[in-house]
């Protein structure tokens, strides 16, 4: 049955929360009494869209309904998570989580999307304090996956057990805090950040551009992958992190930071800052300035996805979840067709300023497909890894580009065996999207000793599955344009 | 001629300055009077050149001349920069600063990568103040960009483009600070969240591996792209940033952080972190990390600079600089000859755990072979955006692996034009690492008009020179491996 989630407050976060849940294939009920709010929980649904699908390298499941209802008590009937984002106002949130909970399913979880309150604040004078807990998301939500989890002593660990299998459920790395503490743990290092850069900016030292450059040409690009601590391991070599603090620690007390005081936040700073931030980046508006966020976000994500760690490996664990191809040649419906090797969007790193697919990442999925292929038929990881196993390689390949792919598309491809016997394997993928056959790849595949490097024969744990498939796709017709050269019809 | 810089002072930050002036074709005099100076360095520099060269998409100059020397005076001998990395003393360095000015070039730039120290008190007791300039680098110093350019008013305005000029030329971002102050600008913000780090740690709220996946899986990912105020600004929304500051600006005075006060460095708050740092990290040497660090960074940097955007847009106009291809079909020296359309070392984000280039990734070399010799006949950047104009896309595409490519390697690609007509253009690409030919690519590529998207003949813009390298590749003999199909010799 479809899971459910209601969304109390929408606008930037609400919306993003919304798009998580959809998109991972919840259905998702939306209450917000501002008039815009459809409108603009649209804007960032639209966004999440056209990035966050393509993130993953499988097909995530088909997305959810989304309904916008006008009361607290219809928009939470039935649902298992309640998100609440109303402004940050203790009485407001009360007075929500009061309503909340005449109507809302005992057993649901109540998380506030809360910067700055503790749970336990936000739980009293509730009729159920157990039920509401802190789940404190990062902008944008539907693409970065930090979430604070923050429990109070009220909360049973079986419901933070369950909001932590929700949370991963959608791709999120839910992290939860040991205890309660005002604005939890991001948001104190971010503040401790802001404070500073106002000092700089009213001292003239900096504008909002230098202090940006600042970081996003230095450490900014260090915490993308590593955070403060492994960062410095690293930089403090062999002699370790006990070294390193002793070397580092005296400078705390020098006057470095002007933290022990808040600049006043007068009219003159505020224009200071508001006008620098126009000459900054007031050449693009801010519906432009998401999409280039967007943009860079993927492509850094992807990058980290590549390399299987932080919140790239989070990808990765996801993908092997919601994953629903067949894993083994025995789980293929009906091996008499051509096999589906792989299924997934078109992410926004692959395609070009139009948003086109770029012509290696054809070849991208199709090799994808190949090594799809090639672990249905026993040539898994542990065939390539044993020391008597071995891999193919691809030794030809002809592209034939027929249709256009962009980017967010959902396509797949469909590989037939051509020929698999000796060392040889021949495969021929067909790229779809809907009913547009976008591209086809021929290869010829060789296997290789990965010991001498040269060209062998598989042993039977890939000979055998690979003669079953042979002998299924015997019968198939052979693909239009298989066996053609360039130019040649 | 060769330009030189001398590095005063090894380790990892004067290793990896000695690193980017070496790979930017620099010769490089070292002196450091560690005994392991040269190991060290030399670790540092084996990194270096298995994550920089590949950064660029286009092949850097050929690598400088390495030499270490004993004594200081041996070391500056007329060098043009002179860098000074050696540990945060103020006293030991006014004295390395005697000495290098009784030795140096007057007009030499030195260089101080101090983190904490003003130049001004840089300069106290100095022969020539004016020669002194803080250039505060950032670790890994041969992947992050940032410089922060710190002059006093002793510096004239002359000097300090001289230092912006031959820091951007290695690639680096100056970032003048305007007035110079303790730890300029990205140290007070890593000071500001290091003393924060440390109370979370002291409190028990979070462990060092909590408080490194707050920043990566949240707002690290966020300032590897965009730094503070873009990314508020963005989150602000239209109401801008203006509207964000007086929303944000009240919580300033919430007692959210302990900033007020310095925690104390007591035995029992070191080993809290370096036990929690062994047990977050401890499965990976150093060394480990390192290249992990670099690949990620690598993979961030790349997809930044798909984007064109940050450090990215940097690395992009460094190609444009340093690129020594020909720009036009004019400036090819011999057109009877393949054309070089590709010279470049193969990057990290292009190999897999192996080293080996990734399948995909030839087509990618193959594709940018195909735009350049595009661009050469005419059919570039404004050509294609020309309503009146039109591109070439790919129909066809016929790849065959002879050998492997490998992570570093420096590869190129030479391009035949085996047909040029009406609206075809078929192509043969050569891959060569060294005498090795690792790939060919046959192309059939039809012209389109980008307002019909259907095939149509290219204007005399790109006719006549294509016609131009049509006539001069007539003679040469056909390539082997030309016009075949998949598995047909």
């Amino acid at each position: 049955m479809t899971r459910q989630a209601s969304i109390i407050g929408g606008g930037v976060i609400g919306g993003g929360w919304a798009a998580r849940f959809l998109l991972m294939g919840w259905n998702v009920r939306v209450f917000d009494p501002d008039p815009e709010a459809e409108r603009k929980i649209g804007e960032v649904i639209a966004n999440a869209r056209r990035s966050l699908p393509g993130l993953s390298d499988v097909a995530l499941p088909a997305e959810g309904r989304l309904s916008f209802h006008a009361t607290i008590s219809e928009a939470v009937e039935g649902s298992e998570w309640i998100q609440e984002s109303v402004p940050e106002r203790l009485d407001l949130k009360h007075k929500v989580f009061q309503t909340l909970q005449t109507h809302c399913d005992p057993s649901a979880i109540i998380g506030s999307s809360t910067s700055g309150f503790k749970p336990s604040e936000l739980q009293q004078g509730a009729a159920r304090p157990e039920q509401i807990v802190v789940t404190h998301p990062f902008n944008p939500v539907y693409l970065l996956p930090l979430i604070e989890l923050v429990p109070s002593p009220a909360n049973p660990p079986m419901l933070v057990e369950r909001a932590k299998e929700v949370l991963t459920g959608i791709g999120c790395h839910p992290l939860q805090v040991r205890k309660e503490i005002d604005a939890h743990i991001a948001d104190r290092f971010l503040e401790a950040v802001w404070r500073e850069a106002l000092w700089l900016i009213k001292d003239g030292i900096a504008t909002t551009e230098e202090i940006d450059d600042a970081i996003r040409f230095g450490f900014g690009l260090r915490w993308a992958q590593m955070g403060l601590f492994e960062t410095y391991r690293v930089a403090g070599g062999e002699a370790g992190m006990r070294h390193f603090i002793a070397q580092f620690g005296p400078c705390l007390s020098w006057p470095w930071t002007k933290l022990m005081d808040v600049p006043e936040l007068t009219e003159d700073l505020i224009d200071a800052i508001a006008g620098q931030s126009d000459a900054q980046s007031g050449a693009y508006s801010i519906r432009e300035l998401e999409r280039i966020r967007d943009n860079n976000l993927v492509g850094i994500l992807r990058g980290l996805k590549a390399r299987d760690w932080g919140a790239g490996r989070l990808l990765n664990q996801q993908d092997r979840r919601v994953d629903a191809l067949p894993a083994t040649l025995d789980a293929v419906a009906d091996l008499t067709r051509p096999v589906l090797t792989v299924e997934r969007a078109v992410p926004l790193d692959w395609t070009d300023y139009n948003g086109h697919m770029n012509e290696a990442r054809y070849l991208q999925a199709f090799g994808d497909a190949t090594d799809k292929f090639m672990a249905l038929v026993g040539c898994d990881a542990a065939y390539i890894a044993d020391p008597e196993g071995g891999s193919y390689f691809t030794a030809e390949t002809h592209i034939r580009h027929l249709d256009e792919g962009n980017a967010g598309d959902r396509i797949r491809v469909e590989t037939q065996l051509l020929m698999g016997a000796g060392k040889k394997m021949q495969l021929f993928h067909r790229m779809w999207s809907g009913d547009r056959l976008l591209a086809t790849a021929e290869h010829m595949m060789i296997h290789v000793s990965l010991k001498t490097r040269k060209a062998s024969e598989p042993d039977a744990r890939v000979a055998a599955p690979l003669a079953r498939v042979a002998a299924a796709h015997a019968a198939l017709p052979r693909p239009e344009g298989a066996g053609a050269a360039v130019g040649v019809r």
